[in-house]
């Protein structure tokens, strides 16, 4: 691939070919029952994170660019799957711009795409090293560990901010850590390299978790996709809630009983010092990722170091 | 595995051993919101017929046994996430003498533990070749279509035989046909003949499915471990209440509005020949499938054409 002036610009370069290779996945058109969904799922407007960061990473190791845009739909098809499913189980409305599956069609259409999605991941995977495979599914039960914490932790004020980030590390942390070290070992890289691959990118998750969650309080609504503040009215436990039950827990439940606008949770989190602590969680786990590229030379890492930056400073 | 003295034997030798291979997956304890249900999903009491299969096939090529077993262990557990998801869709409340999963938890489990066993049949498949890994999923995304086309089935009163057919032999006969295919690919077959390895499986799922619909109107209820006739009475097609309507539409639509008891079926299927019908349909696969074996020498083809005429005999 070309080379590009910036890295914005090398970011956006890469995500066109993404968007370029993800409609070029072959589907059939019958039975659209199982087709028209995946076509739909396909189309939406996702930031495309994971299969750039296969890239990225890939390309430090000098890997083969056609193996590589295989690894990245794989991740891609896997990550829409888990959402696919996920948005059935939480019963969210939209997601990348878009109504969900199951609520543009029903839950029997979404069950059947996301599975589809899952199955044409694994064909992506055709002629990878023995160790993508295993480490692509190995991924994936854990990201089902991880939904299965998120579904365990619903509904209970217990959860400590140490189990919240086992759960998010396995659910979202885990798939970017697939990301950097299938680039890693599709690079022909070592076991231990790709491993450190690996928690680069299960830091840089956790960040990127922990910010989402930021962002649903002091994001911009109409570019995350969804409706502010959602999963907290439904009583999911979210890094700032867990931050701020932790620190004035007798304060927190009181506020939390008599109050819902979005207006009254920023103004909470700001004066109780959650949103400058959930921010400092953030920086840190940037930083341990930051400090996990060491293994890499330092002209090979830029790319990957500003990347985990742009996670960093994402306003959506 | 030692030989045994005759076939039943052979068989029931087999199910025990994978038996207690399933009982040796390595499933976590935690979270139970995944776990208990996996382990709940393969304590169900299956016929175990997937996995029989690719041990029979494998064995005709001197395929490795613990290789053998392995790809057993991926098509049961494709096999039974495909049950979970299919139930829950169809709204069915018994499978293997058990509550299904949905309907003793709920749909938000009976989701995340089928993609569980997905993501572990893909374990399985570690280190085999790449053949089988290709084979594996591409019939897992036929599969889908299967299930897709009988979504699109129900309640539709136009469907023909032949559009059955298809829509059974992707849903049932590709993953009995995957069955015979990597017992022949692990044992190093040549492309062509594994090919024929996967017809035999078709030609024999085609066989097994409208031997289902049959013995779900003239077999024994408590041994189905689902309530006769009940796909029936969900409007739900099956290969007799389709030759029945092709052989006489206005005599088929008049009585099916007017009858729901399985006596009155019965009745009906055997004096207009639908049952006579439906067994020499059964039969026809079964020889079709037999024949497919000619590429295996005699002596070797043995046990796959005795497997044939066990789907054949089969009472429940």
């Amino acid at each position: 691939m070309p080379s590009t002036n910036s890295f914005p610009d090398h970011i956006q370069f890469l995500k066109g070919e993404i968007e370029t290779a993800l409609k070029k996945i072959p589907l059939n058109n019958s039975p659209a029952y199982l087709y028209d969904p995946l076509k739909y799922i396909l189309k939406g407007e996702g930031k495309r994170l994971r299969p750039i960061l296969v890239h990225l990473a890939g390309k430090a190791f000098q890997a083969d660019p056609q193996m590589l845009m295989k690894a990245a739909m794989a991740v891609e098809l896997l990550h829409n799957f888990t959402l696919v499913h996920d948005d059935m189980m939480d019963g969210d409305a939209m997601r990348h711009g878009q109504e969900t599956v199951h609520n543009k069609w029903d839950d029997a259409t979404a069950i059947l795409s996301g599975d589809g999605l899952f199955a044409l991941s694994q064909l992506m995977l055709t002629n990878m090293p023995s160790a993508v495979h295993l480490r692509f599914n190995e991924v994936a039960v854990t990201i089902c560990e991880g939904q299965g914490m998120d579904k365990e932790f619903e509904n209970d004020a217990s959860i400590s901010m140490g189990a919240y980030l086992v759960m998010i590390g396995k659910k979202t942390g885990s798939l970017l850590g697939l990301c950097a070290e299938m680039g890693a070992l599709i690079g022909n890289a070592d076991q231990k390299t790709a491993h450190h691959l690996f928690e680069f990118g299960l830091n840089l998750g956790l960040a990127f978790q922990v910010q989402d969650d930021y962002l649903e309080i002091f994001g911009d609504a109409s570019s995350m996709g969804k409706s502010l503040g959602s999963d907290i009215h439904a009583g999911k436990q979210t890094a700032l809630t867990i931050l701020a039950r932790e620190k004035n827990p007798d304060q927190w439940n009181d506020f939390f009983r008599n109050n819902d606008s979005i207006g009254s949770y920023q103004k909470y989190f700001e004066q109780d010092g959650i949103k400058a602590e959930a921010e400092s969680v953030t920086k840190h786990y940037i930083e341990k990722a930051q400090e996990g590229l060491s293994v890499i030379e330092k002209e090979k890492r830029d790319h990957l170091g500003q990347f985990a930056n742009m996670i960093l400073n994402r306003k959506n």
